[in-house]
């Protein structure tokens, strides 16, 4: 980074505010980190970037916006079986801002501590649109979790609820409009789900682990744009039973069933995994996944692909036809 | 990343303009790239960004921007002493532009591929100034070349010559505000210094891996400004004689030796090395060095902080006042 100012940007993330990992042999403040690798291991490694307006708002907390950048990269980590261990930070501001680098940085710091993943290093830039760049790192057995690997017969399940996180993003829009003040209950719980999602790294973890699932993704864009990555890189094709799709009772409640459907097939920013089993495995699943604590559900089957790659939406056996669009908040 | 038209982004770095190291398990399309480690490595990591109006002007060319980018970051990795081996991507960008994606990845691919560097993934996202954050990642042995290691009495040496790049961002700067059109044959030999840094990665690595350096760092910040990066670790002070500095004969003739003097001191983006090694190694270098055909220059010398870390400098033994500021191009 230029030298300046933006030196003392540094003082809010090399400070201790975390015990570092003890595999991490050098930390922030020269040219490279340096961890230590043990044999046989795998490194799954994953970047994502979030850019003010593209995909968040300038009223986002900053608090919520370090978390979620985190939060973003783990749950591809989580997707893959993967146990996070390091991340770099690209961070790009206008100016510095004591109080917004302090409450970025504790909601970083929150989520980091939690699992036990150490920040080893960064850039942080000066430029007109905040921009927030993080990569993940994570180790690996021999096993993963991987797009391309959906059989036909598998099952189709999704960890969570889904649908809640668009709510809340069309709150925080309303909010950002100028449409919307105070939020009641539910809705504060649709604001959090949206701000603050849950990478499901346990639950990834021990998919990987005993081989329970063959596919895996994290719903990013929207459950139906992510299963059709699924069923594209397996070259399968896709049933999804809408009576079976985990809502919360607060969309159901909020939006009726009907629309909260809609919102749960076609809303993004779940960070739920989406995952498919063979029907072996299908009995096992709740051995391992029980003491876990996250509900998971079924939600149809994945069957062979005629030319290309389709999901057939059913209700009750019964075929239904939806007009559904890829989640793209900021289009 | 989001859905629409970004996807399409991903087939010019998608598509195989590179033949990946055996090491990559997965690389771009999955939640996350995997690669194979081996036993007793160590990884070294890093993170640059580079932002529109900040680090590059609006008249990069694309080539360059998507090659200095990488040389940057390789340049850091170098270092180390680390051997390159991936890469991560997070580009943000206005809108779509086909010409610019193909030269920018023709850029990128032309130094990945030079060595032997795989790119594992990114994301590719819409904003409304462009902005490249490259992740890159090393291995090494046991012994790496920090900023904290400098000893007194070690010698101060510089790869290269310092001040080209900084000679070549002014003319960068003057074709930017239409000051200048044509170039001369030695302008445009400071033009490329600027836009494709050479990273001294078999340099570095040589340094490494016989142990022949103690400290050292790559010059982004200009010598002066990075020197002082080794001495404030090291709790040291440093004697430089600026009749050694290594100047290009371009840089001496356009300029005149105390201009000259004055860039290399405090001119960025050389992307040279700076490292500083033992009264003992210093007969060594030669015969580890001398195969690189690349040029290296005793500049100084380490010496006892007093208070604090300081760097006198000394012309034929007698000490000279400059002003020096350290290198912020866009300030």
């Amino acid at each position: 980074m230029a030298e300046g100012e933006f030196d003392l940007i540094n003082r809010y993330f090399a400070l201790s505010k975390q015990i570092p990992r003890q595999d991490v042999i050098l930390s922030i403040g020269d040219d490279c980190a340096i961890t230590q690798l043990k044999a046989d291991q795998r490194l799954a490694v994953t970047t994502d970037t979030m850019v003010e307006n593209s995909h968040f708002y300038p009223t986002i907390p900053p608090r919520a916006l370090g978390y979620k950048a985190v939060a973003t990269n783990l749950s591809d980590l989580a997707a893959m079986g993967a146990t996070p261990t390091w991340v770099s930070l690209a961070l790009t501001l206008p100016k510095t801002d004591s109080h917004w680098l302090n409450e970025f940085s504790k909601g970083m710091f929150e989520i980091l501590n939690r699992y036990d993943v150490t920040l080893i290093g960064g850039d942080t830039t000066k430029g007109e649109i905040p921009t927030v760049t993080i990569t993940a790192q994570g180790l690996l057995g021999d096993y993963a979790l991987c797009r391309h690997q959906a059989k036909i017969g598998d099952w189709i399940y999704v960890s969570g609820t889904l649908g809640d996180a668009l709510a809340g993003f069309y709150l925080n829009r309303d909010i950002y409009e100028g449409k919307k003040s105070a939020v009641g209950f539910d809705e504060d719980f649709f604001i959090q789900r949206n701000l603050y999602p849950i990478p499901r790294i346990e639950f990834g973890k021990t998919l990987a682990k005993y081989r329970l699932a063959n596919a895996a993704l994290d719903i990013s864009d929207g459950f139906m744009g992510d299963l059709m990555h699924i069923l594209e890189r397996s070259q399968v094709s896709a049933v999804v039973n809408l009576e079976d799709l985990p809502l919360s009772p607060q969309l159901s409640a909020y939006y009726g069933r009907e629309k909260a459907e809609l919102m749960a097939l076609q809303g993004g920013e779940d960070y739920e995994l989406c995952f498919t089993v063979s029907d072996e495995n299908k009995t096992k699943l709740d051995q391992y996944l029980a003491p876990l604590n996250v509900p998971y559900t079924c939600v149809g089957q994945i069957c062979a692909a005629e030319d290309n790659p389709v999901i057939r939406l059913q209700r009750y056996k019964q075929e239904v036809n939806l007009s559904i669009h890829s989640f793209d908040h900021f289009k």
